[in-house]
């Protein structure tokens, strides 16, 4: 090396894109507490305090709930390569970047996959899920808050039809749990994952995940080792709820930064966290709406955590980013894949759902899109109702 | 939930056992930095910066290093899994856990596998590998420093035998980086895979890995794609330094820590720091040589940052291991495998590796083992030669 670099010195960001979001100081605290041997018995405590509060938080047993030490895109691998073999029939219905990666991930694992091909900014109808249902499937899976559009997939209609084929019914709740409601156990939910920096506003690198029984016994009895060791389900809950063996150095700090957020989540109770997040969306969106600019969405289907914004005509997508992040310190996500330049994408996510976000992000925003030459209706400020 | 989990408070460990190693404030004050998008440009600095610097570490050019987002165990996982094409012949030395575990994972990618097996506790002869060589092999898979002994592989004739058979050179070097010297480039290795939380002192997580020209190519040049998508290189490659394009959202948290703890390996200088760790390794074997314990490696073999003890017949394993937790707060392993309930593993890695440390852990188990009704020969604090 030339140059030794210097200690890094992180800017102070307003995480307002698709994740990560807003982390609260008490979360970065619990993470830089002393790090704590991944076999220590304090740490088997934390884990089963974190177990049970994922459990609280997904609806659904503590024993049905574990992490992995990986981020979400981890855990979609995970799900997909712990309840897929080679050759297995696969559902996926897709209608966006996220819904199209589990498409590409199951054919990684080997899966015969039969793609059900949604409209990116839509729900798909739940009856061309079941018209597609009707032959036997090992997995019927699906984004239910699609991060690349913002579009929630209800998952109330989608366990009949997983029945219908015989098939475990997997949903992504990367960008849902914590934001809005999954009730695992009550949606008939098989197999779920997520992440820890969307809804739970942690810092990445666990990602939990949910396990219903017939899941569970669906992993047991595989005919062949799952493919993958790290993510190997049965390994993992043998370290994390077995005779807790030895499987991989998990951090201690993340778990602990976990437990603290997942703390935050509870004492601010499910109910009041998703009406938060729901009512400083909908400001969002008046303010928005307001000074001429739409959701890509329509209401009914949009999520309140993730708004997808249409660029206007004539500005440029990255100039006003750019100015966002270096004069502002805000960060919104672009769009990705056939939304890529289209589309902002603006997540009011856990800790960042906030009418100071709110009011911050709708007054940066005016003040750029001035400056490019978008001249706003009317006041988004005045248009968005916090209280 | 019937009562909702108080804030943890995490106690204060000495670290010596096989990982995590003690971590530096100043890393665990990275790690606890407000947190910045995985696309921010501000985290791509940080990640050229962490290239270099790993690469100076490794013994490479930056652009052969990178990190995943996982520990050493998905480390493994991912260089095998790029490597490895089902079908493809490879060849595992193993005298050890570790390398038991390189079998299981090289035969879960779908590998026909040749395994040369040694003995627990010994390196293995490099005539008994090249005797193994006489066949064409797509990989030759080695631990470098291997965790559950305390043994260390000689890395220098092994790129001679890799080239006989036409192989990859592959090197787990989970516990030797920041440790030993690994000399990525000198010693003709292809490919290799470390972890954060050993002899980098920092938390567990991100996994820096290293990869020849000759190894990148294999990976460019696979006839199927690789199975996992977490860990396929070309994409991990790509959002490292490539069109910076989205593949998973990398804790910034994490490559902060990476970035000051890679940085304070730097600034004490390689060679200072392996010399240290020796130096206090030597002492703490004089120490417990002195009260009439043994070492179970042979000193040629022996790794300086991971000494495996025999456990002296008549002592608990669990209860001194206990005590030493309890009433110390001190951290040692336990034995793995073979060495189960036989051996206690002492790391005296990166920053854990000092003069207070040794005296402690040779005051504490001194104390300890008196209790356990053994007498000791001499002192191991008199014996321990620490400047």
């Amino acid at each position: 090396m030339n140059e030794l670099p210097r200690s890094y010195v992180a800017p102070q960001r307003v995480l307002l894109g698709p994740g990560p979001s807003e982390i609260h100081p008490s979360v970065l605290r619990a993470l830089s507490q002393p790090t704590m041997g991944h076999l220590d018995p304090e740490l088997l405590k934390v884990q089963d305090e974190l177990r049970s509060m994922l459990g609280a938080i997904w609806g659904t047993a503590p024993q049905n709930a574990l992490a992995i030490s990986a981020t979400g895109t981890g855990a979609m691998e995970a799900a997909l390569v712990n309840a897929i073999e080679p050759g297995d029939e696969v559902l996926v219905v897709t209608h966006g970047y996220f819904g199209d990666r589990m498409v590409e991930i199951a054919n990684r694992c080997g899966a015969k996959t039969t793609v059900v091909q949604g409209e990116w900014g839509r729900a798909t109808d739940p009856s061309v899920i079941a018209a597609a249902a009707k032959k036997p499937f090992k997995v019927l899976g699906l984004v239910h808050a699609e991060t690349s559009t913002g579009v929630r997939q209800d998952l109330a209609p989608l366990a009949a039809i997983a029945q219908q084929c015989g098939a475990l019914l997997l949903a992504d709740c990367v960008t849902s749990l914590g934001c809005i409601p999954v009730d695992f156990d009550r949606n008939g939910i098989d197999l779920a994952y997520s992440c820890s920096q969307k809804g739970l506003s942690c810092p990445p690198g666990s990602s939990p995940l949910a396990l219903s029984a017939r899941a569970q016994d669906v992993v047991k009895k595989r005919t062949k080792k799952c493919s993958s060791f790290y993510f190997d389900f049965q390994l993992v809950n043998d370290y994390w709820a077995g005779a807790r063996g030895y499987h991989h150095t998990a951090s201690s700090n993340q778990l602990v930064a976990m437990h603290e957020a997942c703390r935050l989540v509870l004492e601010e109770g499910l109910a009041a966290r998703f009406e938060r997040q729901r009512k400083m969306s909908e400001a969002f969106v008046q303010g928005i709406e307001a000074m001429g600019l739409e959701p890509v969405v329509p209401a009914a289907e949009r999520l309140p955590q993730l708004v997808a914004v249409r660029i206007p005509a004539g500005v440029d997508d990255m100039k006003v980013r750019g100015r966002l992040l270096r004069e502002f310190g805000i960060e919104i996500g672009g769009g990705l894949g056939a939304f890529k330049g289209k589309v902002w994408r603006v997540g009011l996510m856990g800790s960042g759902a906030t009418p100071r976000n709110v009011t911050l992000l709708l007054g940066a925003l005016e003040s750029l899109l001035r400056a490019e030459g978008f001249r706003p209706k009317d006041s988004g400020i005045a248009a968005a109702n916090l209280s």
